[in-house]
Parts: C-alpha cells; structure tokens; sequence
C-alpha cells in the first residue's frame, strides 16, 4: 500500500518533531543584513544519520568530515557555510572544519563527534575561521527556524529550496522535511549541491543508508545543470524517532512507505534546484520509458536533459526533436530508431523514428509554459525514468563567465 | 627518426598527386551564388581507404553505407552535401544515399562501390534529390578544387578548414592533405563533424585504417565544443600511392613516419575546428601531464577542456583554477590533489594543490590572447596528452536556441 503523503504548508528542515534550526551572517559572503551563510541544525536527542556525498576525486575537507563521522549511523546536528568550499586549502582545511564542528558542539551541547558540517562557495581559500568564531554563538535554533538555516546555505540561488511532508505509516504520522541549495556549479566559483533533511521516524540506521542513496539516485542524481560534479556535494539524512514507533527495518511495509515519503522530498528539492539552475527560465522534465531496465531508462534521460543543444532548443522554444534524437543515440542504451516515438508536452512529434505532421506553432506556443516536459518512448519495456534539468540562457553564460575577484 | 614535415601553402583535399575535387550550389541550403553544398573528391586510381565513423546508435544512412563500402580498403571517389543529414527518414535514407553516390560514379566514371558519401545539416528531413540529380553534374573536378569540396561541407563554420603537408618518406615526398567541417552539433539543427584526408602516399589498408584510428584518437576525438557526438560523424582517407614506393606496411620505419604526419593533418584540422566553434572567442588547449598511462591524460585533457565551467571561466578571462581541478577530480583518474600543478598560459598558478602568490593581472591580460593554454601536471608519470576546445559564450547559446524554421 502506497503511503499518504501530504504536503506541509512552508515546511522545511526543522518541521518533524525534535527538530530545530538558525542561521546568521557571520559575514563569510560579503553581503547586507539578511543574508545568512552560517546556519546549525539540531535535533534534541539521538538520531539516525545517513549521508551520500560528491565522489569527485578532490573533496573538501568538510565532506571528508562528515562521512567520516556519519560512518557508524548517528548524529545530532549539523553545522553549515556559504561563501567558501573549504576546499583545496591543504592540512588547514581539515583542521578548520574540526574547530567549526566544535563550536558548534558547544554552542548546541552535543559531542563534536556528533556535528557533521557542509560548506559551498569559494574554492582555494581558507574559512574565515575568525568570523566564524565571533558570530556562530550568535545562532538562535528554533522550530521556526528552517528557513534561516535554508537561507544559510544558499549561494546564487534565487530564492530558498524547502519542503516537508507528512505521511501515514503504519498508523502513525511522520514528517520528513528539508532544505537544499543550488545545483551545478556556481558563480563566482564552483559551488555545490548541498541537501539536508530530517524526520521523525524512527529508523534503523544500515535501511537510513541505503534508503537515501535509493532517493539521491531518483531525485539529486536525476538533475543536471551544467553536467559538473562539486568538491562538496553533501546529502544528509537525520531520524531521530521523536514520532514513536518501532524503527523502520528494509524489508518490511513500513520501509516501503518511507522510502516513497523520503523519494518524494528528495524529488521537490531536486525539481526546485533544476527549476533555479543558473540563468534558468524553463524546468525541463524529461522521461524516457519502454526500456529494457530501470539503468537504462535513467541513463537515456539524464543524457537528454543533460544536452546541450537540447537545453538551447529549450530556451529557444525550438521542438527540434533531432537534438533529442542524437542525445538518446548518445546515451549507449540498446534500443531501435524505428521504436522511438516522441511527444513534447503531450504533443506527439514523432512515431516510429520519422516525424509526424503536427502543428508546430502549438508545439512552439506550449514551450512558453515555465516547464516543458519531453517524453520519449523506446520501446516495449518496463523500464521508466524521469530527469529534470533547466534551459541553456545567456543569463548561464554572463553568470559563470565574470570574474571571481 | 621523426619524418621532416613541411606545411604547403593554401594546400588541402586535393592537394596530394592524382586526387581532384570540385563543388556546387545545389540547393540543399537556401543560400546564395557561392554558397557550395555538395562536392566530391576523386582519385584518378584506385587508392587504399580508411574511415572513422560515428558511435551514436542513431546513424545516418550515409554513415551506414560509407562504412559498409570501405569495410574492403579501397575507395577512389566522395561526394558530400552539406544542407541536408539524411537522418532519420527511414529506409529513403539509404536510397538515397545510394543514388546520390551512383549519380557521382557516373559523373566520373567510376564503380558505385568506390563512392563514398558523407552528409551534414538538418536531421528528419529528406534529401532534396531532384536538386542533387539537376546539379551534381555541374561539379566541375580539378586540383585546385579542394577549396571549393571544403566549402561544401560547411554548415555554420565560420571559415573553411584546410591543411596540407608533404613529409620525407624513406627518401620520398609524399603529400597529405585534407579538410574538415564544424564540431559540435550545429544550428539550425544537429550536424557533424566531417573530415576527408587524401594522400598520395601508398599504405597498405589495413595499417591505414589503425593510423586513421590512431590519429583520430589524438586529434577529432580530443576536442569538444559541446559534448554531443552527430549521428553523421566522418572521417576517411584515401591514400592512392602516386608518390610510388612501396606499400607502408604497420612496424616498419615508414609506418611511423607517415603516422606522425597523418596525425600532424588531423590534429591541425582538430584544432580549426575547436577554434571555430559555434560562438568562440578563444582557442583553448588544455595539456595534462605525469598521468600513469595515456589513456588517463586523455580522459583528464577532454575532462578539462569539456567543462562548461572552464569553458566560461575562459571568456570571461578568469583564472579560476578551481573549476579546473574540479574538472580534473571528475574526470576518474587517479592523482593525488597535493601532487597537482596547474599554468595558465606558462603562469604557475597553483603548485601541490594550493594557490600560490601569482600576478593575477598578467594572467588576465594573458587570457585576452586568441590561445589559451592551461597545462595540468598531476604527478611524475610518463602521460601526457593535450586536448583543444572553446570557450563558452553568449553567442553559442544565441545560435543554438534560435528556430530550425
């Protein structure tokens, strides 16, 4: 039976039970008032933690803390920056992500060990660990505190990604809630995606891990801005089981509907990153189904959404269904050129490898809508998968073309 | 001992001894008096063949019947259109691959089977076959035609792309040359990248086809200017021995002579192609060295040079080189961060993996030359491979969003 999942009005990373949340400016971007890049979050007792993070071959030190730390199953908080990646500073990366944790351990009255942390912004310059010593006790977690964390994280994001929901399983009510920032990589240096979310299910650790690397790979891994892959991609999950119950084990109904509830948050957070990806003016879904297996109707899709001259022909309002064509034979998935047909908003433009005569002015009129969905069919398979992206604007081009300094 | 090789002046396709060429306006683009659009090659004897082709799934028929013809190593004639990629039209693809190349046999009087056909331009539409049957009578062959064979294949480049070089062969001169179209899809729709080599040079076909294969990997297959590979993609050479000499057999000391000069023509057609991508500004050549093997300074070369990040970090004169040893951390290959070195145009700008003091105005400044060069030095192995591409700008996405109508 499929959870009821229930969208929470303004939820966010600190909506499930036990948790709180704050940010401030400490100063690390240099900005006004209002904009905050450093933010804790908090649960008031011992939670579950599981995290799946960038498998770029250079990690910040940051990243290599958390997965560290978040190795045996637990945490209670996590500490998070903008303005600098902590990244490619050599030993003093590594030693400043420990003093941050620290103080935030004592700031919240946990163990260091406890505190994972997350950092985007600047490449090759240390933490202003001196700002941060100064205003990180200045944090004021609260319940209502989500979106001051949310905001804390954001780098050239235009406007905070929060989203909680509450489902039924086995009777009882939880909420899984979260935040995320940007996607692809950002002006005026590579930035990250960061993700974190909280629930108050109860739930045992190994079926935490494994649980949310099934949802990165339907949602964070299923977007794609600029095809790059950040120094510092960070996915956190904290469950803390304030709900009650007994903990969710794999295998069994409850993990079934939990799966679904925690695929669905990780699916708006990352529809929200694709719909801001930089200079962005459309959401592009595409889904790709009659494959041979699920691998490979991710694969197809993502090689779409992740074209370029598919992104173009996007902004361009373009239903040039050659470039989607090309994209798929790209994609090195088996499939035959006579089985593809092709729909643009539910508009079918090809069948059976050949295009078919539609109206094109509706087809181009349709592309006007904010999100523009590509639909290509493969085949007679049960595989089925949905990617989502953003345009390819001059906007993308001013933003990540200026200078650093 | 390396073979001594000489640029010829305005040299290309038709260049080397006993091969003509010539081209038309059609019709196939609607475009004015000296807009060519189809075009062959010919050699006055038989001659060795060689091709690389596509790996997309989707192929053109013309793709499919080039492939099919050279698989026995022996070719004497091209013809070529540009306007039109014959790709998926379904079984009239083939037809009319197949009468196009038996109405350039018959023009020049050779066997079908020795015709060869390569085709760019929009995709999903049909050739215009009364244009080809009214007009490909009128191309005119001779030996200096290799200019007007080479603007036949032109779709949105800028200029056409023509090298010729003659090379001491055990005591003789031999003569390569050859032209080459566009990289990267190209607006209006998707189109190809094409290069036809001729040589006068006799090699034995089955080493021709691996020297092909050998050069294509250190030339057409390390540029990018937009990650996507055509369903129309081409390379051949024909090589009719009217030097005289013995046939070059693989291991012999010829053998790697002509291979350096073969490879000489495509790296130098490869980089006009990068430099004339759709909207560039700037060449850029990114070199990675001290890698374990080849294979992974290749990886890590196209990795960099790929990266729209680094891509729009070159327009905008940027030394970000964070972006680049995030690039380098993507591309899978094993390194240690501390051990990484990266230049910028010779300007040693991090050293073990960190920022070091560097003027960052002169690297600026030096950004504002046509050629950008960034050298990556991962480590003290024997790799070594550079690759060439562009940068990203506005007018890449303005050309690439426009209608196909």
């Amino acid at each position: 039976m499929s959870a009821v999942i229930q969208m929470i009005h303004r939820g966010g990373v600190a909506s499930a039970q036990g948790f709180t949340a704050g940010g401030v400016h400490a100063g690390i971007k240099t900005a006004g008032d209002g904009v905050f890049d450093l933010g804790i979050v908090l649960s008031d007792s011992p939670a579950s933690a599981a995290g799946v993070f960038s498998q770029n071959k250079v990690l910040s030190p940051s990243v290599t803390l958390s997965s560290r730390r978040i190795a045996n199953g637990n945490a209670r908080a996590i500490v998070a920056n903008s303005g600098c990646a902590n990244c490619s500073v050599g030993q003093q990366g590594l030693t400043d992500a420990e003093e941050m944790t620290a103080l935030a351990a004592a700031h919240v009255d946990v163990d260091p060990e406890e505190v994972l942390i997350g950092s985007t912004g600047l490449i090759g310059v240390e933490l202003p660990m001196a700002l941060v010593r100064q205003n990180l006790g200045n944090i004021i977690l609260s319940d209502d505190g989500g979106n001051r964390f949310a905001r804390s994280i954001m780098t050239t994001d235009t406007h905070s990604k929060e989203v909680a929901v509450s489902a039924q399983i086995d009777g009882r009510e939880i909420v899984i809630g979260g935040c995320a920032k940007g996607s692809g990589m950002i002006h005026p240096n590579m930035a990250t995606m960061l993700s974190f979310i909280t629930t108050d299910a109860a739930v045992e650790p190994s079926f935490l891990q494994q649980a949310l690397k099934d949802a990165a790979d339907a949602s964070f891994n299923m977007i794609d801005v600029d095809g790059d892959q950040s120094t510092n991609d960070t996915l956190v999950v904290l469950a803390n089981g304030r709900a009650g119950g007994a903990e969710i084990r794999g295998g069994t109904p409850e993990a079934g509907e939990f799966q679904e509830a925690l695929t669905y948050v990780c699916v708006e957070l990352a529809k929200e990153m694709a719909r801001d990806g930089e200079g962005a003016t459309h959401l592009v879904e595409v889904t790709v189904e009659g494959t041979n297996t699920l691998q490979d109707a991710r694969r197809a899709a993502r090689k779409i959404v992740s074209s370029l001259l598919v992104k173009a022909m996007i902004y361009g309002r373009d239903p040039n269904w050659g470039r989607v064509m090309m994209a798929l034979g790209n994609s090195g998935i088996e499939f035959e050129e006579s089985d593809v047909d092709i729909f643009i908003n539910e508009i079918h433009i090809v069948h059976e490898g050949m295009s078919i005569s539609y109206l094109k002015d509706a087809v181009v009129s349709s592309m006007s809508e904010e999100e523009v969905r590509i639909r290509v069919r493969v085949g007679s398979g049960g595989g089925s998968a949905s990617a989502w992206g953003c345009d390819l604007t001059e906007g993308y081009v001013i933003e990540n073309s200026a200078y650093s300094t």
